[in-house]
This record gives C-alpha cells, structure tokens and sequence, in this order.
C-alpha cells in the first residue's frame, strides 16, 4: 500500500488545490454540487479536474450526460476523458458493468487505485464527489489526500443534520481542513442550518434555493450552467476565492 | 452461522408478514416511507413492528421521535421498545455511540446479531428499513429473511431512477417477490416513474406528494399522522391489501 500512496501524490504533483465534497447523507445533492462546483470554475478559465469516488451511487457522469461505455485511453496511467472543459474521472468506469455491490475492503481498493493511476496534470482545481455518509472511505481518502479541503452539503432538515453532525465531529478530530457548509434543496430562508453551523463553529458558505427544473437539465451541462442552481452556486464559488 | 440463522426464523415464527423497504439511492424518503407505513399500519389495529438496518444512518428513531439513550431490556433476548404502538427495534442502539464507519464484515455481523437477538413476539407486520443502495447487506436480509416481501421507493429523477433500475434488476434475479414502487417527493403528475415501472415490469404502488411541511412533523408521530404525506400513504397502504 506504501508504494500506491507515494505514487497517488506523484500524480497530484501539478494539482494546486484539492476540494473534496462531502455529505453526511445521501440524496442531498452532493454529486450536484460537486459537478456546477466543477463547472462553474471551469467556466472561470481555470483548469479543473472532476473525480468521482462515490461507488455507491456514483452519479456525476449522469448529470454530466456522459455514456460511461470505454475505459479511459492508458498511457502510463489513465488520462482523463475531457467532458465539457472538464478533466473527468469517475470510479463508474470500474464499476458500471457490476451489480454494485462492493465490500469495505473492495471500496478502498479501488479507490486507491484509481487514485494511483489517473494522470491528472496540471489542475487549478480537482473536485472530489465523495461518498455519502461517514464510512471508513471517507477516511481513507483524508489518509490519501491530507492536502485536501473539505465542503459538506446539506439540506435544512432535522435528519441530515443529525449525520452532518457527526461528519464534521470526525473532521475536527482529525483536523481536516473545512472550507463550510454549503446549504442545498431550501425553500425558503430559515435559520436551521445557519443556526447549527453557528454552534458547530463551521462557516456556512450559503444557500443553493430549490430549483424545480433542475431535473430536466440532468446530463445537459449547458442547461445545467444557466439554471438557477447554477447561478446561487456561483454566489458561493465566489466566497471560495 | 447457520445457528444465528435458524434463531432468527425462531425469532420471526409469530410474524405474519415481513415488508423490507429499499431505495436504490439514499435521500428519498426510504425512513419517512418506512416509519409512516408501520404508524399507519398500526393505526388500523393491526401488531406492528419497525426494524431500523439502515448501518449508514439510521434515521427512524429522529423520525419518531425516540431518545436512543438506554438499550432495551434483555430478557432471554432483547424486547422491543413500544413507541406510539409500535415494537420499535433499531441498529442505532447498536451504533450511536460511535463515529459510526463500519466496513462490510461489521454490517453483516450486526445485522445477523439484531435479527438474532430480538424477541419480536407476534405480530401481524414487521416492517425493515433497509440500508439504501444495493450493498451486500441487502444480500445479507434477502438471505436471512426469505420469506419477506419488499417495496422500492424512488423519487421522479434520473438520478434516482438509475440506481432503482440496477436494485430492481439485482431483486428479480433472485427471485424476490416485489410488492411494488413508492414514487416520493413528488411535485407533479407526470409519466416519469409509472413509465420506468411499465419498462421494467414493476408494480406501481403511488404517488406521495411532495409535502413542504413535512419537516416540522420529524420527531412527532401525532403530527406526522395528520400530514399530507401520511394521508397520501393511507392510500398506498390500501392497496397492500
């Protein structure tokens, strides 16, 4: 495993900033995010990569509209596919032809491997989809990955809160650093998430209104990049600096 | 193993039906489906059980409302708390006091144990909150509890659908009998899901309408009973028959 690890930070030499985006529960809208947070500085001129780790439900190549049929060209490693600006990566090439069900030590495997053999270059930005929730992956990937910063989305509502809770618990245990909680799928302004960020000591980077026609912009980036989504994501890219 | 196995048909021997509900995605709505059914279940007079499996967050218990602070009596095995009539029984007394990462081989083994362990009684429905996705640990309940028949909610999006097709597909091959969909969070009528349902030859169980003030219910099963979403589940349980 040493080996694999000394290599994973040889590809990321030429990757100036590592966000991973993280949630402590599923269907939040993490692989959303990810994906406009991907865009939007893509659409800044800035080189970005998009990794998609999350091998339970990886879904960035849906919303992204890409038909995940070949494996990625292997030339000393895999080179990402370029999929509207983006460099593109997604564990689904590994796994799309499976049933889907993978054990723990399975997930950190192929996690590691992916990460030791994609050849990403010269990145402004890599953006990470993590899986959801706080399983053992996700600290693997602080193990792999300790020059990473950290986003975690969530949707005002009682039950992911009580999982957010517990992610950010383990990312100040191991002083991982947090960039904010990003607020997705609101309806109105209310003070639930603002309010937990405050007793959580976590910055609150803003609120992603609930964007009914989102859907239909599902595997269309060009939908997807003038949506209302996309225009309150841009309000928090902006406070990333 | 196989000891653990036939204590957990002994356990089961007094309950008349088992219904296993599922979600190939997380965040849809898969605890506030399972919760509902069982307070709605119950309501009709009938013996209701509630078993929460889901290992990644376990939510049923914020849902109704129950304080996981001591663990229930142990009395040759352990006896289900009574919340709002129904025998409650969740991995969260298992897990709340940890960070909560397991890998595959700790998920089994406290699946095996739960089901081993709890003294169910009779009862006319137990109703399990399975993990969401299509891990191993749905494999695990599909052989543990072969007599149990399952539901699938979904909400309409690509997204979501995608990974439904795949559990669906994983539920068919092994012979599962499939009591139906439940379509989620739904904002309009439209063909999405009833059409996806057709194409793959599964039941259609309804619609619950997206309910806005759902929210405010969480914790508080008296209002979670005389919600929209609770009367639009009525109407789905009906045709459970």
């Amino acid at each position: 495993m040493e080996a694999r690890t000394s290599v994973i930070q040889s590809r990321l030499e030429q990757v100036k900033q590592i966000i991973c985006v993280a949630s402590g529960k599923g269907g939040v809208g993490k692989s959303m995010v990810a994906s406009n947070l991907a865009l939007s500085l893509s659409q800044k001129g800035l080189k970005v990569g998009l990794l998609d780790l999350d091998l339970y439900g990886p879904s960035t190549h849906v919303i992204l509209g890409v038909q995940p049929d070949s494996f990625p060209d292997e030339h000393h490693g895999i080179i990402p596919p370029v999929v509207h600006g983006i460099n593109f990566m997604s564990v689904v090439y590994f796994t799309e032809d499976k049933p889907g069900a993978f054990r723990g030590d399975d997930i950190s495997n192929i996690i590691l491997e992916l990460l030791a053999i994609t050849q990403w270059g010269s990145l402004d930005y890599l953006i990470v989809d993590l899986p959801p929730g706080i399983g053992d992956e996700i600290l693997d990937v602080i193990h792999l990955l300790p020059q990473s910063k950290y986003i975690v989305v969530t949707i005002p509502s009682k039950v992911a809160l009580r999982a957010v809770e517990k992610l950010l618990r383990i990312l100040k245990e191991l002083d991982v650093p947090l960039l904010g909680v990003i607020e997705n799928m609101s309806f109105k302004k209310d003070s639930m998430v603002t309010a937990f960020c405050e007793t959580e000591g976590a910055p609150y980077l803003g609120r992603l209104g609930f964007d009914e026609s989102l859907e239909d912009a599902i595997g269309d980036p060009k939908k997807l990049q003038t949506s209302l989504f996309a225009e309150d994501m841009d309000v928090v890219v902006a406070k990333l600096g």
